[in-house]
């Protein structure tokens, strides 16, 4: 069986391939990119069969870039897996935990483990461009007294010792990836349709959009709205629901979803992820 | 009369500053601060009466940060202005809008002004932590080619000259901010609530919250969304609607609102901005 490829933003090692791995196994090509726009464009022009992006931390909330670009780029959701975020300490042969002075990481990273700083004030945080980056950036200088956070898949990818894991302050920490696909493709055992659409300049038009949902009964998983340019004060809303567009009841409430819309799309229809 | 003090994040000259002299006037006293955090702690600590925090632009979506602030702090809106997002070219004598090669000013500026760099293709843009930090950097460092985007203010404060007018791609660029204080006030006059909830565990229960506002022909103006810790995957919603919380029709919304959430905060009521 060929290989699948798959393109995600950040070094080798990060969240993303972790999730890659779960979603996918082991036997897939990594392609690396430096921007989320580049991660969507190497699937577009057909460099990568395959990209995996964040779209939501429950801690930090929604990765609002790519919820725009999954709106400038046309590109399909064909699944989505949640990663339970475990942020670990991260060192080369001769820094031990006690040794450890400077930790290097991406901010939100160090910000998600203020207690663990809070009870080392010895510790420096330096902040850095990226989560595995900084176990990279730490293998080639070997800074002593040097320590990164980052997954256990970067502490594998550069060969580097975990000295503390769960530094994370929440163990509630969960990132939901979406993995797009030039084409769609919609599995009888998808569960769950994300969708995007603006409404019409109606009295209650949010309410009326809603109303298609709830009076066939369908659960609403989540809801996210963005600026739509041009247009000041008014927005895009992204609606993730529970059911299939192949359903009566699904295909029925997005006929009448566009009665009370001006624009609308599906972004595709998938397997829920179990937490 | 005495001085009105108000707090906002960046440096002398910022858009935040633009912002709090068209709501308040010219005879107020500013407390610039480095962080949001700060601002909203230097009114929560009484060091200034006010703070002016930006909530949305329509180009780039919310600020995140302060739909978070404004949970965690226990301040209240006491009124809203809209700023016409105009960017300019500034540069001290010695710089002529053809001697510019370098322009420095904060990434989102940059980013909103791409056809003015693509159109000049000489003039390399260099990122700056904050927008009118980069025409107090040029103040003292005078270096040969180089200019900033900011506002006028900033022009103004630092004794700089405008080289020109409307950089930006999109002439629709308005930023929203919020006027806070420790106590509130609600004028007569007001027109707007803005509020914060999360939903009870019930089948559609955000169609239930919608509900009471469209039973009532109650206009929303903005929905917003951000993760409640601690519970993976489920969220606060925001909510501006058009009102008067002494209202009948209002005060009964509210009431029925309490019925279907869990949690429920009166953000502020206060007259809406003219565009």
């Amino acid at each position: 069986m060929p290989e699948i490829s798959v393109a995600f933003q950040g070094e080798r090692g990060s969240f993303s391939e972790e999730a890659a791995y779960n979603l996918l196994g082991r036997r897939i090509r990594v392609l690396p990119q430096e921007t989320f726009a580049a991660t969507f464009e190497s699937v577009a022009r057909g460099a990568a069969r395959h990209c995996l992006v964040p779209i939501e931390n429950t801690l930090a909330g929604s990765v609002y870039e790519n919820y725009d670009l999954l709106l400038a780029k046309n590109l399909h959701i064909v699944a989505e897996v949640n990663l339970h975020v475990v942020h670990n300490l991260i060192a080369f042969p001769g820094t031990t935990l006690k040794s450890v002075r400077q930790v290097y990481s991406h901010p939100v990273a160090l910000a998600q483990c203020s207690r663990f700083f809070e009870s080392s004030p010895r510790i420096e945080r330096i902040p850095f461009y990226d989560t595995p980056g900084s176990v990279k950036m730490l293998k080639e200088r070997r800074i002593p007294g040097g320590a990164a956070i980052a997954s256990s898949a970067a502490a594998e990818v550069y060969g580097a010792r975990i000295l503390k894991r769960h530094l994370e302050d929440h163990r509630e920490n969960y990132t939901r990836f979406l993995l797009l696909s030039k084409t769609s493709a919609v599995p009888r055992t998808a569960t769950k349709v994300s969708i995007v659409f603006s409404t019409r300049n109606l009295p209650g038009a949010l309410f009326k959009c809603l109303s298609v949902f709830a009076l066939r009964d369908i659960d609403l998983a989540k809801m996210e709205s963005r600026p739509l340019r041009g247009r000041p004060f008014e927005y895009f809303f992204y609606l993730d629901f529970l059911g299939n567009i192949k359903e009566d009841r699904c295909a029925k409430a997005l006929a009448h979803l566009e009665e009370v819309t001006n624009f609308l799309r599906v972004l595709g229809c998938y397997k829920k992820a179990v937490k």
